[in-house]
Formats: C-alpha cells, structure tokens, sequence
C-alpha cells in the first residue's frame, strides 16, 4: 500500500493533461503508468490467482499492456498520448478497485502468486521513476518551462575536492543477487567474476568538472567519441547535457523545479552513455565496468543516499564526503547488458521481464534521486540505450592500476 | 459574441487533456484553436489598435501565434499537443479576458480594426470546423473509440435516385467575390472565366456508391489514379475511406457518434482529392474545376443544407431532393489552389492570411456539416492537399458536353 | 535515326561506369535512357505489330519497363542504379539490334504503328535531355568534378539591358495543339482561354540579377516564399540556385564542363518554382500563366534559340536581343499541370503517358539549351514538382497591366 | 605482392561499372576498396615514412580516405557509389605506382614504418572479404541475379549427424592475442577469462537445420526473439536468411554463382545475431561467449578450413567432420564487442582502427569462405552490428552443463 501510495502522491501535482501527454516515444503518459502497474496485479495476481475476480474493465488490458507479447494485442507505444480517455480521475478509481480486491485476496494467495505481488511492487517502483522523469521530459517542451514542484531549499555547498580513487586488488569475486530478499530475474544467478586490479573513484563527476569539457571543446573532437557516439552528436547536434542551455552567459539547467543555473558541486546528470565515455576517455580514466562496481558497491555503507522518500523535489545533490554508491544518478558502467552466465528467463508472460531487452543496451548501477528508497540493491542493474538520457544518469570514473 | 460563443459549446464536452492533445501534424489540440483565435484578436484588434492594453500574458504569444512569420518566432508546429499548461480552464480564462476587452473597445474601433474584426470571427469559424475534425481524429485513434456527441436520432431514408445531370451551355461566366460582404483575400477578385459546356451531378456520392466502388476493385487498380495518388494507396495501405472498417461483414466509419454502420443513402466523406479523382474516373466522370463549381452555385438556391447551427452531432445527412451546393461535405474540385488574375495579398502580417498557401494544394467547395451557417459562401473557396482527408470532404461529379 | 544517333552521341563520352550510377531516386542512369527508348519500340512496335518478332532478350521488359503499370511488373525505379549488367556495351548492342528490325518493319507498318513511331521519336527525344541532366547531377556529386565536354569557346558578352515589357491586351485566344504535325496527349485539346491584359518579359532572368537577389537576402526573407517553398527552404538549406558555390569570393556554378565562374548575363537556371516564384515576388512582378506564354511564344518567331543540335557542350548562353520564346531554359510559368478542357488519355498502356502526372506539379515552357532542336513547340506542356531543379529551368517574368 | 594480388584477382572479373556502384551504405564499391587500401600504404608508409614521396594525385586522399578523423575531411560514405570517375583502370594503375615505391621503400623502412606495412596487409585482406560480400549483395539487387564465378563442381555430400558437444569444465582461462606474430589492437591484452562449466557444438548449423526451424513458425514467433530483433523481423519483413526465397516450392540462396538450391548440409549463413540469437533459444541452446570460443578453437587444430586461397568461387561447404573452428562462416558469439582489460588505442589516426568501434556491435569469431586463409586466428576478434547479415555469418550453438 506505501508503494502504491507514492504513485498517487507524484501525481498528485499532475492535471488530467499532464498526465496524458507523451512526449516520445521512449516516455509514457503518467497515467499510463499509474494504469499500466496496475493492470500489472489485475492480470497476473487478481485474474490468474483469484477465481471470480471480473476485471474492471475488458477493454483496458489493450490499453494497458506495455510489451508483454504472450498477453497478446495491445495499443500502439508511440499512440499511448492519444488516449486522452479513460481520464486521469478513471485511472485513480481502477487503482482503486484493484488496490481493494488486491487488499481482500491478499491473506489466501499462494506463495506463488504472492512472489508476484512482490513483483509488481518493484515494477511499479521502476514506474515510478519513469514517471517522473517522463514528466520532466514533458515539461521540458513545454516553452512556459513549468515547474512541478517549488524548488527544494538549498544551503550553498564547498566545491568537492579532488576525486579520491578506491583501489582494488583484482581477483575473483561473486557478483549477482545472491537470492536471499527480492530480486530481478537478470541480477542473477550469482556467480564469480574476475576482475583486473584498478582504482575507482570515490565520488560521481560534478556540474562544475562537465563544465570545464565542455570549454576544453569536447563535445566538438571526435578522438574522444565512439563512432556511434560522434554520429549522434553530430546528427542530434549535441552540445551539452539535455535540459542544459546557456543563458545570459550562465550555464543553466531544466529541472522539476523549472529553468535554474547548475549548481558546480552537484553530480553532473542526463548524460548519456556516448557522453559519459567521452568525458572518462577525456580525463584519462575509463567507466568501470558492472561488477567492478559491483565489488565496490558490496563493501562501502549504502548510506542515506539522496534517493525518494516521498513525492516533492528531486534533484541531485551536491556530493558528499563518504563514497557513497547509491543515489543521486545512476552510473553508466562500460558493461553492455547481457545475461549472466546460467540465466534463464521464467516461463510465461512474466519471463519476458528483462531477458528480451540484452541487446544494444548499458548496465547502469546504483539509482537516482528519482529512485524509490529500497528499491535499488548492490546487485542491481539498470540499463538504457547509449544515446538516452532523460534518465537520472551520471558518471563515476575507474582506471586501470 | 455568437461565434465566440460556438467555439466554447463545441469545446463543452472535452476534458483538459481531449483539448491538449494533438493526434498528427496537420491537426491541432482544441485547447489550441480555442487560444490562436483569441490570439488573433488580441494581436491585430487590442495590441495593435487599442492604446494602453496590456497583453494577457506575455509569454503566450509565442505559444498561440499559428504561422505568421511577420509576427516573430513561434513554437514548434508538431509540438502543441505537449503543452499541457496553460490549462483548458486557463484558455478559457484568456478567452474571457479578451472578450471582455474587445467588447469595450468595439464601440471606438476605426474602420480598418473593424475589418480585422470581421476577418477575426471568420477567422474563427474556420478554427471550429478544424477543433470538429480535430478531435475526430484524435477519437479515432484512441482503442475505446470514444463518442464526443451522443448520435442523432434518425429516420431511415430510401436510397437516392440516379445522379440528375444539370447542363451549363460553356462560355464566359463571372467568378470570385464581388465585394459585398466580407470574402477572404483569395476569394477575389472577381473576374470573368471561360467555361466548356458541361453537365454537373445534382447531388454528391453516395456511401453505398462508394461501396461499390471499392467492391469492383477500385482501390487496386492503378488505372483509375493519379501517379501520386497510387503512390499514396500503395505506401499507406489505403482500402476505403478514412474512418471506415469493416466488422462482421459490414461496412462500418468513425464518427462524433462513435463507431456506426455506414448509411448508404447519406453523402461519402473523408475521402482524399485522390479517391474523389479515381472514383471520378471509374464513374465514367470528372471533377468539376471550381469555375464549373461556383457557376452551378450561384444559380441555385442554398437552401438550408446540413451545416453547423449549434454545438451537437454532426454528421453528413442523407442527400436530399433538390440540388444543394452547400453543406454535409466540402467538395474537392479538380482545380489547382493558384491566385485569381490580379491577386495580391495584403501588407504586413495579415497578408500571409491565405496567399502562401497557394501551391501543391486542390479547392474545394461548398461548407460541410461542421461548417458553422452562414461561413461558406458561392465564391468561397478552401484547399488541402490532395491526400488529406480528415475533413468533411467529399464528391460531386462532372462531364463534358 | 537521327534521334538514335544522337542518344549515342551524347552517352558517347560516357564510361561503362558513368552510365550505369543513379545520383538520385529522380534521376536514371544513362544506360537505362538508352534501354528504356529501345524498349519502347520494341514493345509497342515490334511486339505488338510485327508478327513474328523475337524479344531481344525475354528478361530486359522487366528492367526497362518505367512506369507503365498495364505492362506489368518491372524494376524498382530508385534501384536502376544497381543494374551494373548488362552493361553499356550490350545495351548499345540492344539498340543496334532493334534499330535494324524497325528498319526493315517500317515500311510495312500500318498507320496506328506509324503513330507509335512518331511518339517513340519524341519519347526518346525527351530522354535525351533526362539523359544530360542526369549526367550532370551525377557529376555533380563527385568530388573531383569531372567535365562531361570541354568549355564551348566564349565571346565576351556585355550585361543585357533592363527587362523590355511586352504588352498583351487580354481577351479570348486559342492555346493547344492544332492537331497539325506531332504532339503530346496533353497539349491538347486547342481550346479557347481568357487572359487578363498583362506584360511579359522580352528576356529571361540572369544570373547578373539572381545573385542581387541573393545578396539583397532573398533566401533569407520568409515574405517572399510560398509556405511549402519556405519549408522546402529550411529543411534543404537552400541558398542559391543547384550546383553554385561561392569559391574565393566569387560565384561558380558547376556545369557540363567543370566548374566555372558563373556568367552575369547568361540566363539563371537550375532553379525550383519556388524559387521562381519568390524571385518573382521580390522583383515585383508574377510568373505568366500557360496560357500568356503561349500567346506571347505563338507571337514570336521562334528564332534560332540555344537548343541541342549535336552532342556537345550544353549551356545557357548569356541572352539576345530579340524576344526568343526558345532554348536556354525551361520557363515556370504559374500553372499548375491539370488536364485541358475535354482531355481524354488515349487507351492501353500508352493512356499512361502524361495524364496520370496531373497533380502536384507545375508547366514549364519553351525548352532549354539540352532539348533537342525542333522538339519543343508553343504548345508544348513540360512539367516538374514545385522543388525540382536539376534540369535546366529558369524565370520568365510577367506584371498585371 | 601476395596480398596484393589478391586483391586485383578478386577483381578480375569485374566491370568497371560493377566496381563502381554502392549497393548500400554498409557496402562499398570495389574499386573504393582497392583504392582505399592503397590509400592505406600510400598515407601511412609513403607519405609518412618516405622522404620525397610524391602523392599521385593529391585529390585522392579526399576521396579514399574512410574514417581516419585524424586525417582530415573525407567524402560521403553513402556516396561512394557516385565516383564514377576515377575508373577502375585509373585506380589499377594507382595500385601498380603505390605498389612500386613500396617496392623500392620497404628495404630500408624503419621498425615503426615496417608493422604498418603489416597492419596494412592485414587490412587489405579484411577488406578482400569486404570486397566479396559486398559484389554479393549488388548483384543480388540485380533482377538479371548474375554469377561472378562459375559454380564450383560439387560432390554431393550426406547430411551431417546430430551435433556432438564438446565439453569444457569451466575455470580460468587465458585469451587474447599473445603478441607472437601479428594481431590487431582490439585482440589485445591478452588476459585471464573465468569460464563456467559447458558444452560447445563440434559443428555450425546446418541449412537443413535452418529450414526446420523456418518451418516450425521461428520467425513468427516472438518468445524466441530479443525486442530489438522481434522490432527488425517485424518492420524489415524478415522470414529467412539474406538471399534466400522460395521458388517452385524449394528454398533456394542467391550466392556468387547465382541463384542455386540451398544444400541441407552446409552451413547456414547470412543471418543476422538476431536470428543466431533467435535460433539458439528455439534449440534448446545459447550462443557461445568469446572466451568460450577461443578456448574451444585454442584446443584444436585449425585444419585446413574452407577459406579463400585465391580468387574464384566462395561458398560454404558442407560440415566436415572433425571440429573446425576456422572457416565456412563466421559465427557469431553472444558477447558485446567491447574493450579488453587494459586495452589502449594507439596514439594518431591509427588510433582510430577498431576502439572506437566499441559500442552496439557483437564479436563474431572464425573465419569464413571469404577470409583470406592465414588471416584469422583464435584471438581474432570480428564485429558487426546485430541485424547485419551480408557477410557469410552462421552460428554455433553452446550450453551451460
């Protein structure tokens, strides 16, 4: 119910126009999210599990299918903002129907169908973040530059110093969900990796440090480019961060807050994975790869890293002292995703849950300020195409001992 | 105040995000028409004309400007549907805002600002045609094929007879605008043209003759259309009109109404100038060109043919008895949207008013059901693009004698 | 087989390579002209009126097959390029060989074939021209810039005077074909037309005059463009005519032979309608319609204009004293091409001719410096989309009197 | 002289138009290819390391030049096919002068100067493979489906029986090149690789395997496939391997001797890692990583595999029986093409060789019909994007034990 609370409570600020509009194809309305997780439990806790349960709606599940094939036909992705009907108010009362019948089947359920449960609260809180950052993304079109939410008080924050680099020795070690608590089906089975000795850095790069490649004209030398990488920037005509644009000489960005200057000291974020390379290759340092992080993440204190608490501001904060390995952005690490070795996907619908998408994509590690706390874990692996980043994502360097 | 009045009743049934959402490039969102049009009052009446008034905010300008390249940057076209804010309630506030103002500027306004007044409110009229076939298409595109009106009740009517053939006897006619009343720019000026003797159909296509049509094969075979037309049928799959389906063995079309069966008896619409010129063609017939057109106008009665009078259904009606130019759908002609003999647009921005459009594009003729009475006139004259078809457009025949 | 010959000597420089390379989806290779032409007598001569006769080779129809949908399937049209056999030397072989068989089939032809030989002629003529500008499209995009021909030798030409105006006092004329001697399907039916008094141009623009407009900031100033041509504007980044270039601060255009600095008095070409028509506008008059440039090219002695007598070197020369309604460059004119009163396509394959291309383009007249001498006539329909530019096509001017 | 050779044997039966015309933007013509390798020797020996050296012809570098950013502005490579000129007789001749001042320049080259000589054959023979392929896919456009070569004379051959699996215990294992003899950047450093326990097929999937697998709906399906591939075979219409179609109810491959019947026994090629990908998982299997690979091909004899030892025709063979890692196809491994650890590009344009290649793509490893014998080896890494599927690409399958 706290996970389904916080849905409603980052749409709360949201008109019925708001919530209906898509931006891009890669974002949805944030009433298709607060539908869709919730088609998620009607289909496959309450009609698979619950006998006599009638759905709310027979035509909905068209609606509301995101990707699962084995569900059989759904609405188009790039039409999802057509769908100015069922409204917003609908789509709260059909949360509410299924968080009432989800509420009475819930003491006789299976233990199987109560590992969905389990499931579908994770994969709302995965909505949640896109929710939020698809509103960002909306927001960000909209020439008027509306903030939703008033701008987070600030106390002014030192420059970091310098990063510190972590050495590690290299060696084996074991990656993955190691099974005990939730997790996704791709963070495991767990498993020894081999890693080679290199040092990490002990915080993200800031505002202030993308700053200074972007005047050492990085964004115009191709040696520091992949080639996919050169050909976006120079398709897309890329020159910044997204959401960064140049005002009156001042280096500013779009925020939920709305149009503000970049605070130096703050995570450098919406970067993508192209951009993220570049800048490592730049300063002489390289991204780490997944379980590199994976190692360093396993050994440092999770701390109380700047993630969701509750609905209001989300912006990443400027860094802290102790390394912190949550929070904040996400880190593009230089693993593309594939399948660990001995995955399997599930049987059924639900084992298309994050096999079908190892290809052509990164691993980012660690979650944002748009992530719900408890959501993310050591084990956990995010992953995006390398030219996005309307996600919360950011860069922590490695290198080579 | 009446036509300002109609624009607001056709928007009565829409949420905030029916009006915010855009469903393609050629459309608009009707939260969108509803601020252009007050927009235009604004501009070319109060800011240009009324000493001391104060825009109503000065940044929607840029947001509500439509195409007039005089009057600055604009935004993106393509991108209304993502401007979520201002609100529908907040339009509607801006509405009332200028409304108030115009109506205590009107008694002193100099002639000049009163003929931009008219050209305002026909300016608008021609937006509540677009807001009508606007959500139309919008409605369409959503699964649940929602209905904006409630459907008219019908009485059933019998199939009309053979198509009449009225005879013009050629030669030279007087065409365009005789400056009387208030015409657009491109109307005029009136001058003299030169006809071949002819024979035009007393009534358009009918839905059941276009069944026809498309059951001998006539959207597969190449014979009966333009080169760009069979380009268009092949590259976008077109089969029927648009709107139609087939669903258990009938012919079915979206409508206001929601999804109906199709009446044979009622006038074919939502077809393109390249379906109006093939089923020509297959019919043993020809476009009449706009010349023919308006002849045959203006030497018969308009009667009171299906327009729009008040906010409700609209829909194309059975075709009735006695030859009526005007109403149920605008009819393509085979002429070419090119400048009168002596045309010459006006200065400064309202010069762009129709002039700039004046290549790639057909006329048509006549008004349709979502015409509001009294906007089309004989010498009227509107344009698309040959392939566009989600107006109220549709058929009437001609031969040489 | 004249017209034959001159096909090979304009493919004559031409290697197996330059042949066979389609620069664009609008343009063909020289091999498949040459083909193209010979199967067109093969086909609808040889084949369907010589009893008796063997196809050259069974599979060739289908790759040299244009457009005519009745002759069935044939090749994709932005694939000719790829067709690297049969090469040059087996399509010359191919000519050969269908140039003996008409030889010895002509004499007995009836007169229904008789008519198809004479279209065939014309047709190929027609090809020759495509042949030329396809060439020098092609040529175009080689970064060395090759030369087809060395320079035609040149006198030193001084600066025409200004425009001399040509009065027509409006009325009735007759414009078509006559029926006398060769014409295409859609110069006819002669048919009466109503001008507007009106002046026309003793001469055409030059490229003295084009680059004032450049300089004066034409193709930087929406007033003067058609919102397509503005469009087409932005989107293409067009800034002067095709194939100029500013080198070491003078103006070059790139021609049939290399790269050369452009001659002021010569006349502009390789210019859009749109382009055309905003020329027009800034200088303060209109493109004539059809119907004025025929009774102005019907009232002039055609003279010795610059048309293609033999192969080689094809170029605009700078412009004459006399009013030449002939050569140099095609004319826009303001008329869009649609089907004269009573026009009828003929029946069969043949019917595809002109008449199915009658949207979306618009009449040029007059004939350029690549048209073969005696092709063109005062009848005589050219047509191109509003956005073509790659033949040789250039400004007429007119005023309303 | 050997590697040269080759090149121009490949050649040999050629058109100068067929080595002109670019068939996509994947592919390049062949007279590029021999034009940029020698580009290759010409910039980085003589030019660099050769006092006095005189381009032949300093225009060339423009054109030839393929992705060296270092080396400055270079043409369009989607328009490669457009340089009809120079002809293949011009870029011969540049081969036989670039190859005599190497001639005379290799004696007394520097250390440095001398492994670019190597590099540079290395890259010649990975363009020959190019070469090849790339006519493939331009003849195969061709409706005429020409031969380059005869067909081979061929013994038939049993079909193959079930695959055999070789299984390895899993540990660490060292992979990478070993720095004796020659190896490209990417194949280094050779490093320690954890392998888990599995079995590796003792052969490639056959293409009587294949059609079973079209047979029982594989491409209809999308539980076999990724997103991205389901997202491909669904907009580009894909249902069986490149150049294969049905005809008089037999499946046939176009190959460098035409159109011929697939033979059930060789193996499968030119398929994409979606469809290697897709096949695996409807087999009960995965794909093998490449450290799996090369641990496999370093623990047996290479043998003489079936790859190009002259020119003449190339084709797949059927299975023989012993494991050979080499030769027949390439096949594709599940592994991203990424960095090894500690891999550093070189410095200067060289630099640029295979690092920035870096991302999107997967390894493929072994060799195929096409590669030069002596060119691949068991650390050599091969990499395409995963819906490519001109080169001759097939699959091996693995399993977890």
């Amino acid at each position: 119910m706290a996970v389904r609370a916080l849905s409603e409570g980052l749409a709360a600020p949201l008109s019925d126009a708001d919530a209906t509009a898509q931006s891009m194809a890669d974002a949805s309305p944030a009433k298709w999210h607060l539908a869709h997780t919730t088609w998620f439990f009607e289909t496959f806790v309450l009609r698979d599990h619950v006998p006599g349960y009638h759905l709310h709606d027979e035509r909905w599940p068209f609606l509301f299918n995101s990707y699962y094939e084995a569900e059989g036909q759904r609405s188009r992705r790039d039409r999802r903002g057509m769908m100015t009907r069922p409204t917003l108010a609908e789509v709260l009362a059909y949360r509410a129907h299924v968080d009432v019948a989800m509420a009475e089947a819930l003491p006789a359920l299976a233990p199987a169908a109560g590992a969905i449960v389990a499931l579908g609260c994770h994969h709302e809180e995965q909505h949640q973040e896109l929710l939020v950052t698809d509103i960002l993304h909306l927001f960000s079109l909209n020439p008027l530059e509306p903030a939703l939410w008033p701008a987070a008080r600030k106390v002014p924050v030192a420059l970091p110093g310098p990063i510190g680099w972590i050495a590690h020795p290299g060696g084996t070690v074991e990656i993955g969900h190691d099974g005990g608590g939730f997790g996704f089906d791709c963070e495991g089975p767990r498993h020894r990796a081999l890693l080679t000795p290199h040092v990490i850095a002990d915080r993200t790069v800031t505002n202030g440090e993308w700053a200074a490649f972007i005047e050492d004209g990085g964004y115009a030398d191709p040696a520091w480019w992949l080639s996919d990488g050169w050909t976006w920037v120079k398709s897309e005509d890329i020159a910044t961060p997204l959401y960064w644009e140049r005002r009156d000489g001042m280096w500013t960005r779009f925020g939920l807050d709305g149009r503000r200057a970049i605070d130096p000291a703050a995570p450098v974020t919406h970067v993508s994975f192209f951009e993220a390379d570049a800048y490592a290759g730049w300063a002489g340092a390289r991204l780490p790869t997944e379980s590199e992080w994976e190692a360093f993440a396993a050994s440092h204190d999770a701390g109380d890293g700047n993630q969701t608490d509750a609905a209001g501001p989300v912006e990443p904060r400027p860094a802290i002292t102790a390394p912190a390995p949550f929070g904040d952005v996400w880190e593009w690490t230089g693993s593309a995703f594939r399948p660990y070795p001995g995955f399997r996907p599930a049987d059924g619908a639900i084992g298309e849950y994050n096999g079908k998408f190892m290809s052509g994509q990164f691993v980012l590690r660690g979650g944002s300020c748009a992530t719900p706390r408890g959501h993310a874990r050591a084990s956990y692996r995010n992953f995006f195409y390398p030219h996005q980043r309307w996600q919360f994502t950011g860069v922590r360097l490695a290198r080579d001992l």
